[in-house]
């Protein structure tokens, strides 16, 4: 498939579609036009037909997509159809949260390895994975072939655990942590701000009402 | 402040301007140009000006933004000049994660009661907030004023929560539990789906290298 320079924004809604349709296919829905899709999600149906024209035609005027096909598609196009080993440092609270978090398991990515400075998290377990301490952590990249870091320690110390995930081979990065982080250009770093959504309602609550 | 039909990808990006906005004045940078701003969360400094032209005039050409006075601008379009009260519904990992999140305080976010029906939760606090049962539900949304209801109670029992959000008249709702919510035409309803930061990452993955 050749993919030319994808917007972000696409590649977000395309993340986004890919969840719709799941619920759709669970729920026996066989076709959906992009004016449906696009209700489901907040966008108009043109924004949907142009994120999906980037990598090709899909659907069938008139009768719009079929779920099993489309969703086949973005799950080959978000690269979802290969599995990806995941590291997170960090086993606080959020930490926690994500490892147990069923979504990701179901979505394929598997967390392979949890580390924790904290004497008293490691040798614990969460779901099956062992909470270990972080001077195994170029051991484990290397041993479970880990794609994705997700940095879930206090802001003090997550450029010293990124610096560790890069030097590692780690090639992508998910930083839940409040600092802004050095990475070198051909690592992948992507923040998440919890308090963005938040943000958000906080506009709507100010001004649509 | 005449506010016509914001785009909802743009109070997206507001709110990560103004998150690196934070990060400069705490750094005690005083002046940013569109560029530096567009560089450092990954959009076209075109889509910084048009994103700040829905609210009017900001900044000088040539000298760019000033970051204080910009900050303001956007703290008040946000509607984070206020406080809004928050009830977190569901005190496992996740919800215990967001209400020990210090990134919510700071921002006007005041998590006012956290509820759970588990009996072995409820009596324990998160910071100085009491883990309650869900029956004083309605009581404590009218006793604080809340403004926002998150839920991050399992998906079997997330629209039963939902439903009780509503009827005690809580005007905006963040879902985190991967269930499709129904709700009114009048109520903001937001989900979060916290695998869509992954997939990016699979994406980027998969095609970018």
């Amino acid at each position: 498939m050749k993919v030319y320079k994808i917007p972000e924004a696409t590649v977000v809604r395309l993340s986004i579609y890919s969840r719709q349709l799941h619920y759709l296919r669970d729920e026996g829905i066989e076709t959906v036009s992009s004016e449906e899709i696009a209700d489901s999600v907040g966008v108009s149906s043109a924004q949907v037909r142009k994120d999906l024209a980037y990598f090709g035609e899909f659907g069938t005027r008139g009768v719009g997509y079929r779920v099993d096909e489309l969703l086949g598609y973005l799950t080959k196009i978000l690269g979802l159809d290969q599995q990806w080993n995941i590291v997170i440092v960090g086993a606080g609270k959020l930490g926690s949260a994500l490892a147990l978090y069923q979504g990701f398991r179901e979505r394929g990515f598997a967390i392979k390895a949890i580390l924790d400075a904290d004497e008293n998290k490691v040798g614990k377990k969460l779901e099956d994975v062992l909470i270990e301490p972080l001077d195994v952590l170029a051991e484990r990249v290397k041993q479970h072939n880990i794609n994705i870091g997700i940095i879930t320690v206090p802001a003090a110390v997550a450029q010293q655990v990124t610096d560790q995930l890069v030097a590692a081979g780690v090639p992508a990065i998910l930083n839940f942590s409040p600092r802004v982080l050095r990475v070198p250009a051909d690592t992948i770093l992507r923040n998440v701000d919890l308090s963005v959504n938040l943000k958000v309602l906080s506009f709507n609550l100010s001004y649509n009402r």
